[in-house]
């Protein structure tokens, strides 16, 4: 009396937006566990927007899924059968098994599983206390570093991981203004989430509704959509504003053809991919950490170490036409005018 | 007897490169020196690319010049008269004053000066150890953050900049490689400042160059010249790499006309400006402290403080249609399939 279980494969990579044919769903007949092994059934499966970058072919920031393969991703489960020492019958998993109704996971994938805490919802772990949870977590506090009295902007603001950004956000003291697609969205972050304010991006007012609630510019811009968005939040950034990103969900569908999407989505899906931190900094404001560096690099300039080649020009009148020059590379060596 | 200063002033705000008529010598002859006040010479005043970028009217790092000002900047000055118990006649000073032989400062200005360390050339103060060496050891170390084995890349690779990263690069065990104009420059980055390798950007061959000498890759890229280099260098740059900015010389004679310079050069240009940092980031690369997360935001959810709305969809054969609305931003919450 085999177990079958129900699994949707993907079984076409999707030009643009998937298509429902692009999904097949099939009957799988699993077959007996064997020792080290269990049997699970699926009681969530998440969905999840990361889940388009990887039904691709091109490079994108996680493996992409195989044709014919079962979409894989986050899912909580209980053990109907065992044959390992870490799981009991009736016991909950999370697990990676993603879009079946069954699975039988060997000794190695048992070891990934973890257990939900037991005082919470389960499906918590797929949500507030999962992978959109945590990415909320990580991208505002140690990447965005939000302090007291500054200016929070999110999008997809009633979704999992932008729900969480702007409650995090409140908690710091922060202003919160969330963007989301429709009043009632909107209304849902400012009456439920205490959001101070939450924008329609459909409404023909967007950019100018935007500007108006941030009356003290965007230190943080929580980025998970890119596209119009961050094209209406460019202008309004702060000086050392920070914009963690974690998402691209505008782009997903276009991933093959990213010229079509611009480039400033592009090039930020690029430092997404890369992991990249594209810090700007200008030397001015770390003028008091300067000891620091001339306790640690003078010695080195001293013993010779340290090479410094210098190209004097002599007099103030030719002055610009060394710096004309400089910005056309013809200057070798530090430039200075001596006098 | 009044001491006549030769200033140089910006007359025009260029368009494009900068002309030798956007400049104007005057004479000027300063007063009598005050109470409270010094009277300084000139010996090195330094030029640097960030000034072409104070050119201007347009939005900048650094408040721009104004018309019928000195070009203002860094210099090394002795004190020729002094009313001022913080200065002595024969004293070095580093100043601001820039493109002028000879100045008179306040008291305000005098408590701005520094003495540059007696045991150093004081033009030194202008380069390695000034503002552009600083410029470089912060860029590299606090925001490179460069690890031996890596592979580092900088371009204008013999500038006061670039010089002193790929040195303190090689310092901390990583291959550097240089980017400069012309061979002569690039055979000094060899063989006197100890780089891996120099390319010359002008080589047709520059891109293919480039990846040859970067078989692993490109962990830290110094960015302080935008454009083609860049453009070059992207596509070579490696999961978690790190670019620190700190210019944008093929820019600055476009700044007032930024959408012909491409968008890549547009988007770097505002991240330096307003200091951001764009940090991409993957959430699975940090799970090793969920714990952190789950200790922390775990009793907010249990409290209620908290707030997650969820989406659920029954059934695995709804998932695909589920999926296809979320992008479409239909659902309402955290979606999550139901079995």
């Amino acid at each position: 009396m085999s177990i079958v279980s129900k699994q949707m494969l993907l079984v076409n990579y999707p030009v643009g937006k998937p298509k429902l044919d692009d999904f097949k769903l099939v009957e799988t007949p699993l077959p007996e566990i064997k020792n080290g092994e269990a049997l699970i059934k699926t009681i969530y499966f998440s969905l999840d927007p990361y889940m388009r970058g990887r039904m691709s072919q091109a490079n994108s920031y996680a493996e992409g899924y195989k044709l014919g393969e079962v979409m894989y991703g986050g899912a909580v489960c209980v053990v109907e059968q065992s044959k390992n020492p870490l799981l009991n019958v009736g016991d909950l998993v999370s697990t990676f098994t993603g879009w079946q109704t069954h699975a039988v996971l060997n000794d190695a994938a048992i070891k990934m599983t973890q257990k939900p805490p037991k005082e919470i919802k389960p499906s918590l772990s797929l949500g507030a206390l999962g992978m959109p949870g945590f990415t909320a977590y990580h991208g505002l506090m140690k990447i965005g570093e939000p302090k007291a009295g500054e200016t929070v902007v999110v999008a997809a603001a009633t979704g999992p991981v932008g729900s969480m950004v702007g409650q995090l956000a409140k908690l710091k003291g922060c202003r919160v203004v969330g963007i989301a697609g429709g009043s009632e969205k909107c209304a849902y972050a400012v009456s439920e989430l205490g959001f101070d304010v939450c924008l329609d991006h459909k409404s023909a007012t967007f950019k100018d509704d935007l500007k108006n609630a941030c009356p003290k510019g965007i230190d943080i811009y929580f980025e998970n959509v890119g596209g119009m968005v961050f094209d209406a939040v460019r202008p309004l950034l702060n000086i050392f504003a920070r914009v963690p990103l974690c998402g691209f969900i505008s782009a997903y569908n276009q991933i093959n053809n990213l010229k079509e999407t611009g480039f400033s989505t592009s090039i930020l899906l690029e430092i997404l991919i890369k992991r990249m931190r594209v810090q700007g900094f200008i030397i001015s404001d770390h003028f008091n950490h300067i000891n620091e560096f001339l306790n640690e690099v003078a010695p080195m300039v001293l013993s010779g170490k340290i090479k410094f080649k210098e190209d004097f020009v002599k007099g103030i009148e030719n002055a610009p036409a060394a710096f004309i020059g400089m910005l056309e590379g013809k200057n070798f060596g530090k430039l200075i005018i001596e006098i």
